[in-house]
C-alpha cells in the first residue's frame, strides 16, 4: 500500500471504530504529536488508548484530501463532534519500511477574528 | 516541475521576498481561502497585494515538509513573526495543467489548552 492508501485505511477504520484495523496501520513504536498543546503518546497500544478513551461521543469525519509521496502523507479532514460542530483535521505521516504509521503530527486549528490590516485585501465566505 | 518543487519554489520565493518569481507560478486565477476567518483572494494580483500588504514587518519561514501527489501538494511551516513568536501553517495546494498553483487553502493553527478528559492518556514535552 502506498503512504496515501494507509492514511485512508486509517482514516477509514477510526470512522468505523474499526481499532483492530486501525491497530494494524500502526507501527510497535508509533509516536503522535499534538504541537499546539505539546502533547505526545507512544507506541501502539497507548495510541489506542488515546484514541477510543481520548475521544468519547458520537463524532465522524470526512477525508477532504490525502497526498502521499514515497514515506510521507498528508491529510485534511472535516471532523464533526457529537454535538454537530465542525472543525478541519490536519495531519502529517511518516511511514516505516513495513508500510506502517510510525509518526503522526496532527493540527486543529480553530476559527479567529481577521486581523483589521488584511481587512480589505480580502473578501469574506 | 512537480507540485512539490512547485510549493518548495514558492515558500522560497515568499521567504525571499522575489514576488516577481512568486507571481510566475500562479495560475491568473488562483483562489486562496483561510477557512479559519472565511477569507478569500481570487487572481495574481489581488493575490500578490494581500502578500505584500497583508503581512508587513520582517517575518520568515521554514520549511518542515513538504508531500505531493500528481496536481495536488500540501506543506508544513514554521512562520516567525517579527517579534520572534512561531506558529505553524499547513497549506494544501491544487496545481493546474500547466503546473501553475491555482488554489491555496491556508490554515494556522493556535497553542490551545489540553482537554482534560485527555490529559491522564498523553505525556507533555
Amino acid at each position: 500500500m502506498s503512504a496515501a492508501d494507509t492514511v485512508k485505511a486509517y482514516w477509514m477504520a477510526a470512522n468505523d471504530r474499526n481499532w483492530n484495523a486501525f491497530a494494524k496501520l500502526l507501527a510497535d513504536g508509533v509516536v503522535y504529536e499534538g504541537p499546539q498543546t505539546r502533547e505526545r503518546v507512544r507506541g501502539v497500544s497507548n495510541y489506542l488508548r488515546f484514541n477510543v478513551d481520548g475521544f468519547p461521543g458520537d463524532w465522524h469525519l470526512r477525508v477532504i484530501r490525502i497526498v502521499g509521496e514515497d514515506r510521507y502523507a498528508a491529510s485534511w479532514i472535516d471532523f464533526t463532534n457529537a454535538d454537530g460542530t465542525m472543525q478541519p483535521g490536519l495531519c502529517f505521516f511518516e511511514v516505516n519500511d513495513e508500510g506502517k504509521i510510525a509518526r503522526i503530527t496532527d493540527f486543529w486549528p480553530d476559527p479567529y477574528e481577521l486581523p483589521t490590516q488584511r481587512r480589505h485585501l480580502v473578501e469574506r465566505y
